[in-house]
């Protein structure tokens, strides 16, 4: 269990299998977002005809509501939501800064007022574990805070240093053997930082590592130097995990500094919006031209919205507001990420990933590659 | 093609096969209604799942907005929307009535201010005809006036008069073989007027006759007396169509009195409000009961919703505002209406109709079936 067995590199990226209670699945993979409970719009039954292979659920909002005991009454996640495969839930820190009120930072944990019912609530490192082992995901996360961007070095330090005490009681606090508990490196875009994140992590040895605190408002200049040095200390024999990113060319450019995992709410947010994604970028289904085009959004996608529906169909239900609009849009953008790394897995495989994504982004960024990317493409 | 063969009575209801371009149909047969192009969240192969046999379309909607040029485009609404199945499209006239802004009738026809762009729209019986054979159902409806309630005798009977009239300029106007024209009895709540109707209607022998201007909120009292008058002075050999109708209670008591064909947009409209059918009445999803609820909506029902998923997982949804909510309850709901269709269609088969009814309006009604559903039954 939680075995992670590298198949092949390119570079330094890889592909590889990871097995979980609930089944093995294939890195790089990008893991669809379902904050309460439902990936938005999307069934299951539609998650796994995609290729979705584990979906992320967010501690912050289902502990919130329908509340953790809910939750297990169903079995946990797979019960509750009829999604049989792997979860991941991370640990509500992240969301406990973005949308909790009123919040305070201390050595305990984070206090905060409900963004639902504006309760007062706490959420502590062995809260998160016991509210992520009631959810039941295959993957929980440790209680970490995620300090914003911009933020100083003397504030960056003095809470990633926290958070490793937080990580420490985590795994104390931890009492299921059939969850695996990923530790967060953080260090804002401090490389100093970074390292010594890293190597005040590295010894508790768990089964996977993710790199957090990153993609929350930084340049894409000043993201990806980061990522480049925390995934390289990262060992190799363990799944890397890039919280929150991310968008194609994130995924593409991640995964050639060698990340494994992703989660975004990127595809299905901007489905909602009545965007569709693309080799060719993201396309405005708000716009006037796709209304007169009987093509579908990708004649290479193999979604049911491609499959079966035009452009001008689906501008149509955009712009009528239509429901069948963002939950169409939301299914192909899922699916483009996930035939975005299985080409990616199938380029590491055959070790020709440099090549192919250069060959992706020129399409993608129609000729104008950006420097960021370049670079992290070169490895 | 457009065969009407009755296969079995019971008392007055029938089942019957109806064949259209696009398919044969059983009757009695409940219609989900696409307004714009799309049942409202559902895709088609999920309404070909649950049991749809052919979907509404709306005229004025479509005519507007994408326009019937694009529709055309598609080779009509099966292209357009996907759906392979028959369509049936009205003629514009009742929305005209609904959504139009400052209409205007006279002998020529309709004009209104477009709901969508505030552009002055006309609409006459050769212009339904024309937007409708660029829609290309399998079944169009007559354009006509249907009164709102209450209206004075003296202006239905001129109304449904010059609806005879409009009937034969439709009539003219069609110019495709491969879509049946049905007529529309009018006649308000006055049975001398249904009957004039009836008796002016029933000389243009269209392929199917369908009942007009009830259910626009006059009571049951009122409304089943004239379905019973009218649905008895059409022709056996022909379907009846009752427009516009309806709830479940409705279709058990209209199938007594003779009635083959339904549409109304009640199961996704509630299921957009939270409610979901049963036999027991109608589920409140945003009540607090079902939130605690670790059983399906209904454990009778094959939908995906039934088959995958608590009432609390539901209840959640709906709580949370999650657009999964909208969809399986409108996907339960369409399943709902068309599993009690099917079991009507095997009631009459065996010739118990009356019997079934009355059991199943016992426990619908709770034990207090109303009079108006009682003699309806009675035939």
């Amino acid at each position: 269990m939680f075995d992670f067995e590298i198949q092949a590199r390119s570079g330094r990226a890889r592909t590889a299998t990871f097995s979980t209670p609930h089944g093995t699945v294939q890195t790089p993979m990008f893991m669809p977002v379902g904050t309460q409970g439902t990936v938005k719009g999307i069934t299951p039954a539609e998650l796994l005809d995609v290729g979705s292979q584990m979906i992320l659920g967010n501690t912050y909002h289902l502990m919130l509501r329908p509340g953790p005991d809910m939750v297990a009454a169903h079995g946990g996640l797979p019960g509750f939501t009829a999604y049989p495969g792997p979860f991941l839930t991370d640990s509500g820190g992240f969301q406990v800064m973005s949308l909790g009120h009123m919040r305070k930072i201390t050595e305990q944990g984070v206090t905060f007022k409900s963004h639902v019912d504006g309760s007062a609530v706490q959420l502590t490192p062995e809260r998160s574990i016991a509210v992520q082992e009631a959810l039941g995901a295959d993957i929980i996360m440790a209680f970490d805070e995620c300090p914003p961007f911009p933020a100083t070095r003397e504030y960056v330090k003095a809470s990633q240093e926290r958070t490793i005490r937080w990580l420490e009681r985590c795994l104390n606090a931890k009492t299921r053997d059939d969850q695996a508990l990923f530790a967060i490196v953080q260090g804002s875009v401090y490389e100093d930082l970074r390292e010594q994140s890293v190597q005040e992590t590295l010894p508790f040895n768990t089964p996977g590592f993710a790199i957090g605190g990153l993609a929350v408002g930084e340049s894409k200049e000043e993201m990806y130097p980061m990522v480049a040095f925390t995934a390289a200390r990262l060992p190799e024999g363990k799944p890397r995990y890039l919280m929150g990113v991310g968008h194609p060319e994130d995924l593409v450019a991640a995964i050639a500094l060698g990340v494994d995992m992703f989660d975004c709410v990127y595809p299905t947010r901007t489905g909602r919006f009545g965007y569709a994604l693309t080799d060719d970028g993201r396309l405005n289904l708000n716009s006037s031209g796709p209304r007169q085009q009987l093509i579908p959004i990708d004649p290479e996608c193999d979604c049911y919205a491609c499959r079966n529906y035009t452009r001008a169909y689906l501008a149509h239900l955009t712009r009528a507001e239509e429901m069948l609009s963002p939950r169409m849009l939301s299914l192909h953008n899922i699916r483009y990420l996930h035939r975005l790394v299985e080409r990616a897995r199938a380029a590491i495989a055959s070790d020709t990933y440099q090549s192919w994504a250069t060959t992706w982004a020129e399409r993608y960024f129609k000729g104008r590659i950006p420097t960021w990317f370049q670079q992290a493409i070169a490895g």
